[in-house]
C-alpha cells in the first residue's frame, strides 16, 4: 500500500505569552475564499514591529485571544511567487479599480503587512491599511509569513503584481535585488508615511516656501529643521533633505546611519546641515539650530517607548508636527491635554497604507540591500529573535528554503 | 488744603482657589515699558476658557501661585480706545514688521485674548499666540480686562489698529457694532481656527476634490461630513458648509444654533446636509450618512472635557482629522496610544493665533449680535459668572461704564 505524503509548509510560530518562537511543520495552506491566493515565499522580513507581539505587550483583548491558545506563523513582511489563485481570478472583470492587481499564477508579488481590499470607500480614499476588512498578517486574526507557503485573503487588493509591465517598469525591477523589493513590504513606505505626513501637514507646508501660516504674505527665509527619533531600519527610510538630526541611543544604529548616508556622496549632504546623535546631545543641537524655538517637524519611530514620544514633545516647535509611526500599545499617554494645548501639537498617528504609497516607495527604492543585516534560514529564528529583540543586530530576513 | 483725587479704574477680580469673584476698584494702570498701551475699554466678554480660572481647575503649578495671593483681574476680549503710549511709540520707524501696528492716541482698538511681540521667529511665522513674550490676559502673569482701564505690553504687536484706514476698510468697520467687533478678540477667529485647522489638514484636503491620499489619481466623489462637538460662541463661529453634524448636550445651545443658522437663508443650508443633535442622537447620524465609515473631521470646541476627546475620537474616521481649540487641564489624556494608531488618528490641539487670523475673521464678519445673549454692567458680574458657569445663558458682554 502506498501512503501519499502530504505535503506540509515549515514556518517560525509564536507561542503566548510571551518569547517562545519555535520552528515547525505546518499544513500547507489551501485556498478557502475566491479571492484567495498561495503565495511561495522567497524571502521573509524580522521587523520591529513583530517584537510588540514577541515581548507579549499586545492589547489586553488580543492577549485573551493568545492566552486561549491562538499561537500563529510570525511576521508580516515578504516577497514571494503565485501558485494558486481562487476562482475569482478566472473572471473577466471590466472595470478594476486602481487599487486591484490583475494575477495570475507563476507573478512575482510583493505584499503590505496588512491585507486590504482595494474596492471599500476606505481603501478608495489611499487609507489602505484602515480597510474595513484588513487583517494584519503575523496576528491571531491572520497566520504570519514566516513559512514556506502562505495564504493571502483579498489578494487582488492586497498584493502588488511586480510582473505586471503595464503597473511597474520591468527595466527597473531587474536591477534590484530580491531583498531590496522586500523593504517595499513595510519599512520604505513606512519611512516615507512618516515624513510626508509631517511634510504634507499644512502648518509645516509653509515653512520652506517662507510663508507665515495662515498664508497671506512674505515672512523671512526659514530653514525647517526636523528631529528624527529612532535611527532602525525605518527610521533611515524616513531621512529626507531637509536640517535633520538623527536621534538614537544606540551607538551601532548611530554608526550605521553615518556610514550610509554620508558615503551617498551625490546627495551632496554635509555634516551642517545632517547630525546623528544621541539623546544626551541632541537638545543643545535643537537649541543651537533654532534658537531655541524647536524643531518644525519631529518623525517619531520607535518601536514600543513612551520615553520617544516625550522627546519629540520637548524638540517639537510651538505649532509643529508630530509624527508617530509606531504601533504603541496600553500603556498611558504620556502628554495631558493642557501640554498638547500649551504647545499646539499637531499630531498623526498610525499605520502606514503600503498599498497607496508603493508607486512612490518603487520610485525612490534603489538597490538598499545594505540596510539589510543578515539573510538566514529557519535554524537561526530563535537565535534572530532574541538577538533582534536586544538591539543588538539591524534588519533580518529569512530565507524558509536554506539552511544557514 | 486741596487733595487730589487719585484716579481709579473699577475690575472683576478673580480670588482663589475658585468661585469668588468681587468688584472693586483698583490703581490706574500706568506705562511701564516703552512699548505698552493704556486703554479705556467700552466692552469686554466672558469667555468660556475664563471658566478653567473660576472653576479652579487651572494647572498645578499655577495653583500655587493663586494660593500665594496672586488674585487678578478676569478676562481677556475687549474692545476699546487708546488714551495713552509709552515712548517707543513716537520714534519714527521706516521697516515695521507686517504684524506691528501703528498707533496713536484716540484711536480704537481691538485685541487678541494672548499678547505678542509681532517681530520673533514664532510671530512671523503666523504663530502669535506662542509668541516667546506671550502673556495671557486674566493670569496671574498679566492683569485681565473687565476693568475701566487697562494696560497692554507688546501693544504695536499686540493690538489691531481699527482707526488706521491702511489696515482696514473703515466702511465695512461703519457698519458692525461694537459687540460683533469683540467677536474679533477671541471666539470668531477661534471658531475659523478649529475649522481651518481640520479643512487644511493633509489628510483632509483631498476629500471635496475627490482625490486619494496620496494625490495621485481620480476616486469616487464623497462629500467631506465634519463633527463640531460643543454648540456654545465658538463652536457656533466654526460652521462651515460641509455636511455638518453638529453636537452640544445643553437644549438651549442647540436651539440657538438652529435657530440662527437655518434663518439665514441665502446659505442655502437644508437639513440634510446640517443637523444639531443630543449626544444621544449623533451615533446614529455618522453611521446613516457615512456608511458606519466616520467623520472626515471633528471639531473639539468644548471647555475641559475629557469625553468631549473620547467622543471626538469615536465619530472620526481612520486617517481623519481631530481639531481641539480647548486649553484642556491637568486631567491625563483619555486616549492611549494604541488607540491613536488604531484609528491612524490625526490631532491639532492648541490655542488661535487670533493676531494672525485677524484679516480672514474681519472678512468674515458680519453683525453677528445675535450671538451675543447680554449687555451688562460690572453690578451683574458675580450673578452672569455663577449663570454662565452652569450653562444657563449664553455669551455675556460688561460694559464697565453703566449699571444695568
Amino acid at each position: 500500500m502506498v501512503t501519499r505524503r502530504r505535503v506540509q509548509s515549515i514556518a517560525i510560530r509564536f507561542y503566548p505569552p510571551s518569547y517562545d518562537i519555535r520552528v515547525e511543520s505546518v499544513p500547507m495552506p489551501q485556498i478557502t475564499h475566491s479571492d484567495d491566493a498561495i503565495v511561495r515565499i522567497h524571502l521573509s522580513g524580522l521587523c520591529g514591529s513583530s517584537l510588540h507581539v514577541y515581548r507579549g505587550h499586545e492589547a489586553v483583548d488580543k492577549m485573551r485571544v493568545y492566552f486561549s491558545g491562538a499561537y500563529h506563523t510570525c511576521g508580516h513582511e515578504f516577497i514571494g511567487q503565485v501558485v494558486k489563485l481562487g476562482s475569482s481570478f478566472s473572471v473577466h472583470t471590466l472595470r478594476l479599480p486602481s487599487l486591484y492587481a490583475k494575477l495570475k499564477t507563476g507573478d512575482k508579488v510583493v505584499c503590505p503587512f496588512p491585507t486590504s481590499c482595494g474596492v471599500c470607500q476606505v481603501c478608495r480614499s489611499g487609507f489602505t491599511c484602515r480597510c474595513i476588512q484588513s487583517k494584519l498578517f503575523g496576528s491571531p486574526a491572520l497566520e504570519g509569513v514566516q513559512a514556506q507557503y502562505i495564504r493571502v485573503p483579498s489578494a487582488s487588493g492586497t498584493l502588488f503584481n511586480l510582473s505586471d509591465p503595464d503597473a511597474w517598469p520591468l527595466s527597473k525591477l531587474k536591477q534590484v535585488s530580491d531583498s531590496s523589493l522586500l523593504l517595499l513590504a513595510d519599512i520604505l513606505p513606512t519611512g516615507i508615511f512618516a515624513a510626508i505626513q509631517a511634510l504634507s501637514h499644512s502648518k509645516v507646508l509653509p515653512v520652506p516656501a517662507a510663508e507665515p501660516w495662515p498664508p497671506h504674505g512674505k515672512a523671512s527665509k526659514n530653514i525647517p529643521t526636523f528631529a528624527i527619533i529612532g535611527l532602525g531600519p525605518v527610521g533611515f527610510c524616513a531621512t529626507i533633505r531637509f536640517k535633520i538630526i538623527a536621534v538614537d541611543p544606540i551607538e551601532s544604529r548611530r554608526n550605521k546611519m553615518r556610514s550610509i548616508y554620508f558615503e551617498i556622496s551625490d546627495l551632496g549632504v554635509s555634516q551642517e546641515i545632517f547630525v546623528v546623535q544621541s539623546i544626551e546631545e541632541v537638545k543643545e543641537t535643537v537649541h543651537t539650530w533654532t534658537s531655541d524655538v524647536g524643531c518644525s517637524a519631529v518623525l517619531e519611530v520607535v518601536v514600543g517607548n513612551n520615553s520617544a514620544l516625550t522627546l519629540a514633545y520637548e524638540l517639537v516647535q510651538p505649532f509643529g508636527s508630530m509624527s508617530s509611526v509606531d504601533a504603541h500599545g496600553v500603556h498611558p499617554f504620556p502628554l495631558t491635554g493642557g501640554q498638547l494645548y500649551d504647545k499646539n501639537v499637531s499630531f498623526d498617528f498610525g499605520r502606514c497604507p503600503v498599498r497607496s504609497l508603493f508607486p512612490m516607495a518603487f520610485e525612490l527604492l534603489s538597490d538598499e540591500s545594505s540596510l539589510i543585516d543578515r539573510i538566514v534560514g529557519f535554524d537561526k529564528a530563535v537565535e534572530m529573535y532574541a538577538t533582534f529583540d536586544k538591539g543588538e543586530v539591524g534588519k533580518i530576513v529569512f530565507n524558509p528554503w536554506k539552511e544557514t
